[in-house]
């Protein structure tokens, strides 16, 4: 965002004035409108793996057991993080593309009752599902109210509906790099009442992130460790934005951008990975006989689009477009042209303009 | 650096392009070119203290025994992390502003046969307080050849003389927001052979630290998580420019604005705090009948100079005055007249001029 951009090339900003304690009061009130929490937001210098790995290792330990949904890359890093500090868990594996139920998360957790977190994703990135947290959020209390739901919402926060309080999600962990739309640099956690209690009651927590000295110190707009201050007037900036248009708002076009980009891919012959779409991402077979690298490799050097491949078994397989952040609804027509444009030159038998059209009638709803 | 907070406000790169590869992989060589190593230097998105932890937690285990230098806050920093970490260590306790001597360091290492490494600053912050790293490393290398050394070099890098390779340094760290002059959130390791060794064959290390995986992606201008971008891009402007200036100017000029602002403090009857002075940052007690506290007010409300106070058992007692990063000599005239302009208010006998006078000395040797 450019006013984000302006901002962040100010002459930087000391962390131990008041000035900069107003911004981080001001950025940390913003990001607990945009989470929907009146509990703790904690800001971390760090991508949002750091994020997520201080959210298993302040939270659980090896008394706990974690239900973990391996969806994708990103829920299987879920599990590496736990093997790494020897957190038991077991983990849902589910085909590329399914998302978790309500009903399979709920009958895992009946299985061991043990368990005493679920760590799962918003969206899985890597196959563009996202899950529906509310309706899992709303069984696992209703049944397993002990347990504790751990959100990684990086690419879901702002592109898929997400209310921490009122779902009970205990911890909600997002980065600056995606919706936010700023560099990286930034992650965020959400803390509920009650997992700012387990993990106070942590007798070894991590140092660099120790989420319990940093919520006490936030709330008064220090940090426990200097801040990546830049960065943070960025975000500052991108909230305020994003308030001024308003949740509603952005939610909506967000899901407008996503049904618009699954249509337009369909009508040109490509099969969505998943069941379960997300909005921040779509995941697609390109039509037979077109190569998804070949494809990605034009848009990029013909046409100057960069889009994402698949990863893991899915690499060289897919194509992943991504529709959040500094994006709006008339980048999604830009990047079905530029595809239309890549699969004539390739030789493919497309109906022309097809995809624009799909894509229009989607937009025209609104 | 404007150039730096240009580039840094230019729009976003992604990181998996071969743009930002070359980037990453011309910054990494600038920075071997600073910390004077051929071997391994690891960009991690995090402050300085995360560094701290990664070298705790990749290089040692509960199997360790380390000697950590204390000689002020941030020494207690290395105590506190292997507290945190379960490692074993015994401490050298200095009064503030004292240095150790290679020799106490090395009578601790006799006492102790079990001890497997050596936490240290290069400058303690805290107190202005610089270590002579070179004797420290050279004896320590004497006698106890089987013992890493481990430098937070945070401050000390690029204002003092600082030879990772040539010294045997195993690990050395800094961060972005001192000499660099770029803002915080990035942090720097070098890794020597043997370090690297010892790292590789830690069975358990941890995640979004994990030292071996980073080294060796960045030797391919990779990272293992999403890297903080936009300050990288700064981090090559930044580090061209110091490369652009030779590193022995950078040091001779860090050298010069150290020893100007300690003679004309003296002048104006401050008495430093370290018998070991650093040139990063000197801390200074004031005259008698002055308040630090005030005289910080001060020059920060009237002239819009801002200094720290002092930490712990200094706290309300000392100034201390940096003179790193986007400071250059005639800042150091701008920070003795302002001082000598607030004595004067604050109704304390001084002999106008004194401080500058003195420090002009200093510089006439240039």
């Amino acid at each position: 965002m450019p006013e984000a951009q302006l901002a962040m090339s100010r002459p930087i900003l000391h962390h131990r004035t008041a000035q900069f304690k107003e911004l981080l009061l001001e950025s940390r009130r913003n990001l607990q409108e945009i989470f929907r929490t009146e509990h703790d937001v904690v800001i971390l210098a760090s991508s949002g793996t750091g994020a997520m790995e201080a959210a298993v290792t302040n939270l659980l330990s090896p008394e706990d057991h974690a239900l973990v949904v391996v969806a994708g890359k990103f829920g299987q890093r879920w599990a590496e993080l736990c093997q790494t500090h020897g957190i038991p868990y077991t983990s849902i594996d589910k085909e590329s593309g399914q998302a978790a139920s309500p009903q399979e998360i709920c009958k895992a957790l009946e299985h061991n009752p043990k368990m005493t977190a679920v760590l799962i994703q918003g969206c899985e990135t890597s196959t563009g599902t996202a899950h529906d947290l509310e309706q899992i959020a709303k069984r696992i209390h209703a049944d397993f109210p002990q347990v504790f739901i751990v959100v990684d919402a990086i690419t879901a926060l702002l592109t898929q509906p997400l209310e921490s309080d009122l779902w009970g999600l205990d911890i909600v962990i997002s980065g600056s790099q995606k919706s936010f739309a700023l560099p990286p640099g930034l992650s965020f956690l959400t803390l509920s009442s009650r997992a700012l209690e387990k993990i106070k009651a942590n007798p070894s927590p991590p140092y660099y992130f120790n989420l319990a000295k940093e919520a006490t110190q936030q709330r008064e707009g220090q940090s426990a460790f200097t801040p990546a201050i830049s960065l943070i007037i960025g975000l500052n900036e991108t909230t305020r934005e994003i308030l001024g248009q308003g949740l509603d708002q952005v939610l909506a076009e967000a899901e407008l951008m996503a049904r618009a980009t699954r249509e337009g891919l369909q009508a040109l012959g490509f099969t969505l990975v998943s069941s379960s779409p997300a909005n921040a991402v779509t995941a697609a077979f390109p039509p037979e006989g077109v190569s998804s690298v070949e494809l990605s490799k034009r848009l990029e050097g013909d046409l100057g689009i960069k889009i994402a491949g698949g990863q893991g078994e899915l690499k060289q397989k897919i194509i992943r477009i991504a529709h959040l952040g500094y994006f709006d609804r008339l980048d999604v027509f830009s990047v079905l042209s530029a595809i239309e444009l890549c699969l004539l030159k390739m030789g493919a038998t497309i109906e022309l303009g097809s995809s624009l059209q799909a894509a229009l009638a989607e937009a025209a709803k609104d």
